[in-house]
Parts: C-alpha cells; structure tokens; sequence
C-alpha cells in the first residue's frame, strides 16, 4: 500500500472563467506511482476552483470554451450572476476589505490597491457547487473512466489571472 | 491496509432519470472486503451518471421515483432543463456530432445514426453538479450512516436506456 | 500506511441553515493521526448535511452568519425554496409520515408528534448539490490548502436543532 503525489502548476486567465483538460497529467501521474488498484483523487486548494469530471467536446466557442463549458456557465449564471460590482451580493463586506489590506501579501489579492479583484463573489459561490475535490479509480494502473471521460479543474474567479495548483492524491497498490 | 474493489452493473431506463438505490451493494462490498475501518469510495464512471447521498423515503410518483428524487428533478429543472431539441444548448455542436459518428462504436452513442441520442446536454450539466464520487466511512466493519442514509447512483441521460457501471472502492485496515 | 479517524459532535441551531468552521478540528485531527502524507476526507453522516471548503471571511449578518454563507443561501433559496407548508413538495408524503411515526425513536424526528419537524425537503435537496463529503490533502503533516481555505460543516435542515457528528478520516503514511 503507497500513497504517491504529484502537483500539477495550472495558470488561470481571469475575465471569464478558466477549464483546464487535466486528464494527461492524471494519467501521467497514475503511471508514475506504478499504482495498479486504488483510488485517485484529485484536489483544488483554491476556493474559486474546482474539480469535475466531464465528456470531452468537440466544439468551442469564440474564446476557445468547450460547448459543454459554456453551457456550464450558462446554467450556473441563472442563479449567480457576475459580481460585477460591489452591492450584488453580501461579500466582499467592508471588514473583510480591511483585512485583506492589512497582509503582508495585500498586493497578491488586490493588485494596484484595486478592491474590484475581491469581487468574486459568484466564483467562490460555483466552486462550492461543483466541489473541491473528486475522486476516481485506479484500474489496473489506469484512470478508471470511459473513453469519453475527462478530468477538469476550472477557476471560476474572472477578477484577474492567476498561477493555481492542483495536486493529485494516488493510494493503492 | 487493504483496497478492495467491487463493480455493479446497473441498466439506466431512459425517459427520465433512473435513480437507483445501491445502499444494500455497498454495504455488502463493505462486508465482503472484511475492511474495519476506512474509507468507502463510489464513482460512477459515467459522464451523465452521478451518486449522492440521501434518504429513503416511502412515497413514490407513478412512475415509482421516491419523492426526494422527483423533488431533485423539479428543482435541477429550473436552470436545466430538459434537453429536447437541437439548439436548446450549445452542446451538442456539429463537430461532436461528426466526431462521435466517426467512432467504431458509433451505434453504440447514435443507435440507428438517430442525433437524437446525444441530446443529452441538461444530463451531463446535472451530474457534473452532484458529482461523480462520494466518499462515506467504513465503521467497524459497516457502512457509516444512520439508519435514515442511504447511497443513490443516478444516470440523468433521458435519451436512451443503457448499461452502466459503478465502482466501490474500499480503503482501510 | 496508517488510518486515523475522529468524530466531532456539533450542535445544529435549526431555523435557519447551521454553518459550523470545523476547520480547527480537522488540522487538530490530522496532527493527531501523525500521517504526514495522504488524504483527509471529511464526511456527514446526516442526509440534511454537507461538507464544503470555503474562503472565511470576516463580515457577518446579523444573525452571525458569515457573508458568503448569506449569499450561498441566497442563491440557493433561487431554486430550493424554503420548506415553509406541506404540499410545497412532494416530499414529505402521507406514507413517510406514517413511516417515521411508527419508528421507535419517533420522539426524535417528530418531537410532540408534531409534523413540521418533517418539513425540510429543502434540506435535503441542498445538501445532495452541495455534497456529504469532500477530500483534502495531508501535505507534511499539514490540512494541504493556502492560508485563506478553511472547511465547514453545514446542516441546511431549519425545523429544528440537532445533535450532529461529523467524520474525519485520515489514510498516509
């Protein structure tokens, strides 16, 4: 019985939300931890982020979004729209402002001083629909899934791009 | 430490959503693994499949789903609804559409070259939203919930019955 | 490879959803189980409950709720109104009442024999999208998320206050 890790360095580009295909680099790390029979799960530390299990599509719109991205998107924005500006939702309040301006990291969460980068109320809202965490199998050394299954990992927050990591949890034997 | 797998089939009916309760599956996986103390993991392998974790209850419609399930379908509905005609969604697009009739398999995913069958958009929205996997505990021995819990596999595909897998994944000492 | 498990008990407050930060007793529960690397998943056992991961912020309403748990109930009363009268659902329906009634333990789920304690479809409905477990990495003996990530247990059932346990179940080496 082995645990094996693997963290796999994702780049989010803000303005919409980001889907990423991580289905090779689960794949590839399933082969690397020469695990034949177990589980594979596969875990986004962000809380704008989440995992999701998917059929592939052929077709994209103008942005380069599979068809079944945008209509995730579509679907999701009924219930929670944009948070374009500050008043939409509850979050970000004043306090949690002046907290996140007071770290020593301030820069990191509002670039330039700009407080629109917290207005992600709605990316933070989809994530914990969708999850942050998935679990799959390890099958024979091989992800458990059909031909038409793909792993994703998508950001939800449109506030700005961002480096993210997803990391992939492997036990078995 | 231990992992110990089982696979169910299961036959979708189409039409609706099939709702299938698989507690009595998983606690037997569970006795049969002679596992303690651990983890059960379920996954559904399954792009429009899904499982979850809910009550039994004793009332059923008059096509025999539990109440909680039509209330489920009801609710998924106001944001997704059934996908009835081509153009509804963006998925499924004319690539997909010439990609997935390319397959050997296509009669399989197209029976009789019918598109019909891949008008299935409202489904895999449905289950990305409760998810492919849930984890519960294996508790000396048994299933980890109270006498009102019960495990659900969902196939939300109302295009056409169909065979379907489910993998119950047992981790513990 | 070792497994570790704790159970906390809560208190669920009833009236309005119960969002409990339980994320003191799982980085408490994974230096406990010295596992240094692995899985930490953390479950509920109760079909009203869910388990999700969730920036903390620092502003709250009035009733001491958090603002993102304001909004997530805002976003989710859209489709899954509040359980207020029978007949709203389907769920409860006349042989699950009967059922419940003739349970030994009735007492405990109709308190004075009263049927609103039943009146909570909307519970359940939210806690099978939000989900009943979620699984976190064990990163050098460390809960594996960034500084602003935190986990929270929530029981969505209003109809009345309850004694809850939550499990955390922790597999590495």
């Amino acid at each position: 019985m082995t645990v094996y890790k693997e963290t796999i360095k994702l780049e989010s580009h803000g303005q919409r939300p980001t889907f990423i295909d991580i289905t090779k680099s689960v794949k590839k790390a399933i082969e690397n931890s020469r695990i034949k029979n177990g589980i594979c799960t596969v875990i986004s530390p962000h809380t704008t982020c989440a995992v999701f299990f998917e059929e592939f599509v052929h077709d994209y719109d103008e942005n380069g979004d599979e068809f079944l991205q945008v209509d995730l998107n579509n679907v999701l924005k009924k219930i929670i729209p944009d948070n374009i500006e500050q008043g939409q939702y509850n979050y970000p309040g004043e306090k949690h402002f002046a907290e996140v301006e007071s770290w020593p990291e301030a820069e990191f969460y509002l670039p330039g001083g700009d407080r629109s980068a917290l207005l992600n109320c709605d990316a933070h809202l989809k994530a914990t629909l969708i999850g942050s965490s998935e679990t799959f199998e390890v099958d024979e050394g091989k992800l458990g899934v059909g031909t038409t299954g793909y792993v994703y990992f998508v950001d939800f927050d449109r506030a700005r791009p961002r480096p993210r990591k997803c990391k992939i949890i492997i036990i078995g034997e």
